[in-house]
């Protein structure tokens, strides 16, 4: 199998394949400018939080090349501009800001103008390199949590589309896989974009793991029945007590797995920790369009005038959160002590 | 307003309203045979635990019509087959089988074989007539529960759709609000039929009761951040211990209403009350189609091959159900005394 690499840079242009498309088809969207890239993290053509990151690395790559100027003070200015313009593509991953903060730093630290260009560049492909090679450190730090026998429950998607390869919940999945452990695997559809129906489905197909596709609201009878055995995602940002905001619907899976004996899990990369802040409750969460909830794929599925809330994340509370898996090692409670050990270290 | 009446009996065909293709057109089905109502239960055109109750039971009026003949003795057996086959259009909710029975106990008390399907066609319309009474009962009786400011979370569809008019947790909800109470409505979703989206959204509509519409998932942060004043659904079958077989979702709603210190409310006839079940454990909980969920109206939403998994309904075990609001009053725990009560005065 070919590993799926939704992130291409090609000669100046940014090559993304479309995720608002699959798995109906398999298009690559072109961009050139830096508000196009812009476009596509906020119309969730590149979505999951590391994949935004090396968008965003890219998009800045080619802000620097629109505004280039041989005065440094306007450059720099305007670069920090665009970067403000990136960083509110989407307000909740904050791998978006971490990508954009040290790009600009590479930006501010290099003497020599004409060297620029190059460095932001060689900065960009070193994000995606490091992300991959990120998350197959998290596979190997987090497949011994993937049962042998049992059923793995995940939500949204996770993996090499989220990602520039290999994934972070999904990953440690297929680590666990690869490593010869057999266990089912049930995934959500993940409304409303149905990230998990249309992504992880499709991704699982490409590896060859075994899925079975639930709705979000079936996920509480069958941990009820003792048809899962641990719970694993992803995460957009946690502060540094463990709370993890992530993908709607994850705090439902939490408490609904401490309240049947489950063990949580989350997978993230160290640069998904926010150190900054103290707890979830500062996190700001992305209200999206009410459209995406009464919609789908353009047919309307509530009547015509009908309101919709549309909250694209929410944040699940350490306490439900057995373990993080990140790429140096499998963060446990008390978070705010393991977390800062884990991301010191990156 | 003009009341909403999905179920019409108009000598000799039962008119239903397709809640296969509400909102986007109000089209009835004419049914002139039981088996084409068997049809129609089993796929959704008539949904919700009362509408399939009286659906039943113009059904089984149907079948006696069908099958009548001078020898009492086959005819009687006849009927009693066809009530088999009524039975099975769908396993969870009680209301089927109670209605079927209800209506061959009519025909088998009958002496006068002439007049039986006379006494039938009265009794089907005796148990539609009744529905709506019991429906504004439990309105009446569960009306003070509904909060003056704040809001109330709804799942699924339990209004004069789900029923003959009127509705259960739906009726609730529209009697607090026309006893001058005044709050929020949220209304789920409820994947993957969509009967929130589609059908509860636009009795709302109707009602002139402004309510916002939510993906399923997102029911568990607005419970944390505390905009949720309270929850309740409808139930398709009720052990005799309180616990709640009903839409797929609904046990996740209560564990998430109880770890927030929401109360979890049910309106439910107690013909939907099954005293024969001690527990929840005993219920048949009905496995649909998985087509159901890898597509959407016909269009796929995963890949072509995906396999799904598809249970209609789930448990809600007792001890996270604050009341159980029923026509006789308002049940709370310990139910398995409160509710013997309440069916037994039925």
């Amino acid at each position: 199998m070919n590993e799926i690499r939704p992130i291409l840079w090609d000669d100046g242009t940014l090559k993304l394949l479309d995720q608002t498309r699959l798995p109906a088809a398999e298009e690559v969207v072109e961009i050139n400018d830096y508000r196009g890239a812009v476009a596509a993290i906020r119309d969730m053509q590149v979505r999951g939080a590391p994949a935004i990151g090396v968008t965003a690395a890219y998009a800045v790559v080619m802000a620097a090349t629109e505004l280039w100027t041989s005065d440094r003070d306007s450059f720099l200015s305007g670069l920090r501009e665009a970067g403000t313009v990136i960083n509110a593509a989407r307000p909740t991953a904050v791998n978006l800001q971490w990508a954009v903060r040290r790009m600009l730093e590479v930006a501010e630290s290099e003497p020599d103008l004409a060297q620029v260009n190059a460095r932001l560049l060689a900065e960009a492909r070193a994000i995606q390199v490091e992300d991959e090679e990120i998350n197959r450190r998290m596979g190997d730090n987090g497949r011994e949590l993937m049962p042998d026998g049992g059923a793995v429950l995940t939500h949204c998607n996770t993996g090499a589309l989220a990602t520039s390869a290999f994934g972070t919940a999904l990953g440690v999945i297929r680590a666990g896989w690869e490593s010869g452990r057999r266990f089912q695997v049930f995934n959500t559809e993940t409304r409303p974009f149905l990230q998990g129906a249309r992504l992880t489905s499709w991704e699982f197909q490409q590896l060859g793991i075994p899925a079975t596709l639930i709705v979000d609201s079936a996920a509480g009878i069958m941990m009820q029945r003792g048809q899962i055995s641990c719970v694993i995602t992803g995460a957009d940002r946690i502060a540094a007590n463990g709370d993890t905001a992530n993908k709607i619907g994850t705090y439902s899976l939490a408490v609904l797995a401490r309240e049947n004996g489950i063990p949580f899990y989350v997978a993230a990369p160290t640069s998904t920790v926010d150190l900054s802040l103290d707890s979830g409750e500062e996190i700001e969460i992305e209200q999206r369009a009410g459209s995406e909830v009464t919609h789908f794929q353009g047919t309307p599925t509530a009547p015509l005038g009908v309101e919709a809330l549309n909250p694209a994340f929410d944040v699940t509370p350490h306490r439900y959160i057995t373990a993080i898996v990140t790429e140096n090692g499998v963060a446990r409670p008390p978070f705010v002590e393991s977390l800062k050990l884990a991301a010191g270290n990156s």
